[in-house]
């Protein structure tokens, strides 16, 4: 039996609470090692992009990866969100290091090839380098993710940060039986976006195809539990969709095949 | 015989030029491993800083890191610059890692005294991680390291850059036999200023009190060379402060005792 990896995703929602972010790094640093933390952007960019007077560049809804953006997602994510999250989990007494995925090529990425929609420097991920990885957790190193990666020839992409969790957990099944959990602002995925209480405890792909035709899911839900399904079909062994209320016991949506 | 480390610092002026960044990461590249990169700011947080409608908070001439200032410094150093580097650095064919002081507790500061100044979240480098570095070094990796330190109990600080790769290169004498470049504009330390040829090719710590009492070496020439002594007189081989065409050669201004 391989060792238990487990790896957390965080999204905008804790990063804007200083509150909550404090309760999910302390849970998060109770994890037992080996353990991986995946982190998005949340507010700050955009804060940060209209103190720089750049305006988000949009197309049918999607925010675009220009070069002004870039800049700004590589300064907040890779950066000042990042940096700040390890401080603060060495300050837990957490060793842990700080990558995108340049560092150490850890994530090798392609430019989004055009279609009708130009999306700018959005990466697609090629590769993840699970050796260099589980050279860090060996080493009882603790990774934390920003979503930036590079494409091995210069160029840093903005990458979804939950592509890059469901990518790095699928990669790291190689050395480990690998537990997914996607935290994010409710316990889990709700039937009724109004009902706190509606989480559903098991979501399998047929119950996700039908609440997709009747719209129960949607929006933004749609391609994190794409990821979330793919990481489950790929072999690993748990995917969660939680709320920081759920990441100690691994519980809110659980992913079945 | 201890295997040779190679440390290069660039500074700001170098940062700032697209063309003299390609050479100078080039030219590093070529510089046998092991090798680590240390860089500063340049002139992006000063530009970004002004976007955000940041007012630089300055003492007697000296800025002062006040907590705008911070996020911005840990925005472009740890993020922006630190990571094109790499990405650039990836594309050469060099296995590299962005680091600041915090990941992997690679760099511990405090925050600097009370004094008639106060500095804000400037920091005095307590520790350097020489076994941490060292593993990188040891798997072949190249760390580059931005000027963000952290006081282990979750505060980023501003450190200097040069005062960074001193205390890194004192640090590495434990394993290897470190020779410690500071990159600037100048192909070394002028005796005039206005004369790019009145280079001292070597400057012993006679000579640089000579210098400074008769005003020939003053301003921020002197807190370069305070750092460039410093490690010279704590076991670094061989210090230079040089040019961009010095970098290889290892030719400029030799630190002598």
């Amino acid at each position: 039996m391989n060792p238990v990896l487990t790896i957390l995703k965080i999204g905008g929602n804790i990063l804007d609470m200083p509150q909550d972010q404090s309760e999910v790094l302390a849970t998060f640093a109770d994890i037992p090692a080996p353990r991986i933390l995946v982190h998005g952007g949340g507010r700050r960019s955009s804060e940060i992009s209209k103190k720089m007077g750049i305006t988000p560049n949009m197309a049918e809804g999607r925010r675009i990866t220009d070069q002004d953006t870039l800049e700004v997602v590589t300064m907040v994510y890779a950066g000042l969100i990042n940096k700040n999250l390890v401080a603060r989990l060495q300050s837990m007494n957490c060793q842990s290091i700080g990558l995108s995925g340049a560092d150490g090529n850890a994530i090798q990425a392609r430019k989004r090839a055009l279609g009708e929609i130009d999306y700018g420097y959005a990466g697609d991920i090629v590769s993840v380098n699970a050796n260099l990885i589980n050279g860090f957790l060996q080493q009882a190193i603790t990774p934390v993710f920003c979503s930036i990666t590079h494409d091995l020839a210069g160029q840093l992409l903005n990458t979804n940060a939950d592509t890059i969790a469901a990518h790095i957990a699928v990669a790291m099944t190689v050395y480990y039986d690998v537990r997914l959990l996607f935290c994010f602002e409710k316990d889990g995925v709700l039937t009724d976006p109004t009902d706190e209480r509606s989480v559903i405890t098991r979501l399998s792909e047929d119950l996700y195809s039908q609440y997709r035709q009747s719209g129960t899911i949607r929006d933004g839900m749609v391609p994190k539990l794409d990821n979330a399904f793919y990481a489950k079909r790929s072999g690993v062994q748990k995917v969660v969709i939680c709320g920081q209320q759920g990441i100690a016991a691994q519980t809110g949506t659980e992913i079945c095949l």
